[in-house]
């Protein structure tokens, strides 16, 4: 049952299709998952992967769909008849994942698209979720789900569960509402069985439903199922109306993408890229933090040739700018990260600012005596290039400085950007190492006018 | 139905329990969630909190067991008879959790405290999840399933789920099995209600079921779980016999530190650490990276001081030193991080490692075509320090040679980490910086020296 791609497999497959073996083709593809047959078409050429799309047909050929890559399944969409992506995908998707395939497209296209979609009421569900910030729970919910009322029986509600449940993959919970249609709570499949069929809803349902409001960002959601580990989570508008539902295969999603978010931001990456990206797309996610950081490597040398003089006094002090911007670096690199991590898992805000600046202290005057000790008893020890005694204190005692002032900026400023709604990732990676370089800089220069 | 921690809260709890209100402490307490109880604790001093927690009984007990941080309940577990952590707490238990639990205590232990558990069954099941690499599935899987008989009909299986469903939180699926238990197929519990109580299992049951062997890694899981959307993924051993079955939510954790692990090796720390952690263990993840980074600093050191002579003559070249190796760290980390998440994401393989490179040439062509004509501008329009044409020319011509290996060491270290099964999220970070400054130093003092 696992599926392999292997070598083999992708070159039978394309002499098949250059061969238009259409029903041995059909055959390979309708043993797969849509997953895997994504897969498979993203490792052929464009005018093969198309044949072999197209190829497929209703509930497997939308499912593909919406597994391709975003940017593929837009180039193939803006080429295909709004009709055609209408009646032969559209109507066969989910509301939540026929929203996010028509976000992708432009306004008046996704207008042509829903109104050639024959059942009025898909379309209906679809301009709504359209019509939410893709950001919110409204924008990831979907609109299909089962509810009951609260007034029915155990019998009423099976039947019901029958009817409804038709165009739904998965149900996880049924819902329980109100006469007009406010979320009242829920109800597991496994209790429904477990009771007899006369039983009343209302007796067995379970009250305290974890629902979220339609406006939550999705970061909340994927915080609520995950602390709650949730499978799905019902989504309400401010009065309490039930408007939909989110099932944990597209917060999985959530979250991953959140951890690498912060993970590129932390290495100079705008956006998500990644290897099999085009080189346009991989330059302009990485140029804007490299200018950054020449900047910055531009002050350093300002800071440096304002310092020419002394340098000229002691020209072995060069010998130690690189090693102290490094760990001026390094050390700002790892403060900022903690912190980001800490704030994105959620970490509770209790502990005051100063709590966490002071304990962080701590940990910086450890690591900066452990560094600044080290070094000075390998420079006493091997004196690189016959610098002497003097140099060897004035580059310890720089680190140790430049170790403490790093950390603690690296604790600041990202809790600083917090406070301020600003991502705080933004200073973790170039932008936290360009500072403590310069900063770094600055520190040496003065402590060794000052020491000699 | 959002909790929410706030000042005033713990404040009034505080009060409750210097006052020992437990019965209004408890009213409070049945009124949460267990994640909701363990972050209460997690804000209440140790004392307070263990107070807190001995006022819970039996599942509630057990839930928030599983959910307090693993130092706290580590702690805690060991002050306690192992009788009553067994009857109090492992028997309430669903298997997957007391293995994890019990997997963090002494063999011993685990050994006296399975002595106790009452129910026979549940003390084998935990004592064979315990035999598992905590880090495979059968390390994660929780034994509590439906399992029914292929030959049964509609209306025998729901009288079996039922009784089997009783320990069971929530069922997903009802896995089919032959009369030797190995895995035919699964059954949705919508498809259950659907058909009349007399059809066969057999005519109904889905057969190509996606499982995983009980000796696969948990990113393996993790993977299958993500790819194919799944909540719940069956376990089966080598002959295809079901062991147990694995949930999403234990995997959404997985997903999670997955992508962390790399964050923090990238940023330089080892091993999973908090702001909340103590001091010590802050530390200790903090200062291996720190002293390879002062080792880089060192070499750096020796390779400028090798070329003091030459440094004599063109001084200013020291001005862009911070430059230089900045620049080669911020490409490197780029290069090495979109690496580690490509191969992290699971991205096939098959583009040849020499087609990577080849795109990676070309970007960095890109970018340090852009970096170094930049520079000079910059050089020749303000002419820092009085440094003339020729040095302008020096280093940014340095700079694109060294842009261009610092990413192309960046892509080509990682790659070939993971050739040699070494995680590659070994490569980003303080190692590629490092390398990649002291690479920029010797490239830019070489150059120098030619050019002059």
């Amino acid at each position: 049952m696992q599926f392999e791609l292997s070598k083999e497999y992708i070159d039978r497959v394309e002499q098949l299709i250059e061969d238009k073996k259409d029903q041995s083709l059909k055959d390979i593809l309708y043993d797969l998952h849509p997953a895997d047959i994504a897969e498979l078409l993203d490792a052929l050429s464009e005018d093969d992967g198309k044949y072999l799309y197209l190829l497929l047909e209703g509930d497997l050929a939308s499912d593909v769909l919406v597994e391709i890559p975003e940017d593929d399944r837009k180039r193939f969409l803006e080429e295909m008849p709004a009709e055609v992506i209408a009646r032969q995908y559209i109507e066969y998707m989910d509301t939540d994942d026929a929203a996010d395939v028509l976000g992708e497209l432009s306004d008046e296209k996704q207008e042509e698209i829903i109104s050639f979609i024959n059942d009025e009421e898909h379309a209906d569900e679809i301009t709504e979720l359209l019509s939410y910030d893709e950001d919110t729970a409204g924008g990831i919910m979907a609109a299909e789900l089962v509810a009951v009322d609260e007034k029915w029986s155990v019998q009423t509600c099976l039947k019901e569960i029958g009817r409804q449940a038709e165009d739904i993959d998965e149900i996880y919970y049924v819902y329980v509402i109100n006469n007009e249609r406010k979320l009242k709570g829920i109800l597991s499949l496994k209790k429904l069985i477990q009771y007899p069929t006369s039983t009343l809803i209302s007796n067995i349902y379970f009250k305290d439903v974890i629902s979220i409001h339609i406006d939550a960002s999705r970061e909340e959601v994927a915080r609520q199922m995950e602390k709650y580990d949730l499978v799905a989570l019902p989504v309400v508008d401010s009065e309490g109306h039930l408007k939909g539902r989110i099932t944990i295969d597209d917060v999985v999603d959530i979250i991953r993408e959140e951890a690498e978010k912060d993970y590129q931001m932390a290495s100079g990456i705008v956006g998500d890229v990644e290897l099999s990206d085009s080189i346009f797309s991989v330059t302009r996610a990485r140029l804007p933090w490299l200018f950054i950081g020449l900047l910055g490597g531009i002050l350093g040398a300002i800071v440096i040739s304002g310092n020419e003089k002394a340098l000229e006094k002691i020209p072995n002090m060069v010998f130690f700018i690189p090693l102290i911007g490094a760990m001026a670096g390094n050390v700002g690199v790892q403060s900022s990260s903690i912190v980001v991590q800490s704030l994105a898992s959620g970490a509770s805000n209790l502990q005051s600012i100063w709590m966490k600046l002071l304990k962080e202290f701590s940990v910086a005057l450890i690591a900066a005596f452990s560094l600044a000790s080290l070094l000075l008893i390998f420079n006493l020890f091997f004196n690189i290039g016959n610098s002497g005694q003097q140099l060897a204190y004035t580059v310890s005692f720089s680190l140790f400085i430049v170790v403490i002032f790093a950390s603690l900026f690296g604790t600041f400023i990202p809790l600083f950007l917090n406070k301020l709604k600003i991502d705080p990732a933004l200073a973790t990676g170039p932008f936290i190492t360009t500072l403590n370089d310069i900063m770094g800089l600055l520190v040496y220069m003065l402590i060794g006018k000052f020491l000699f």
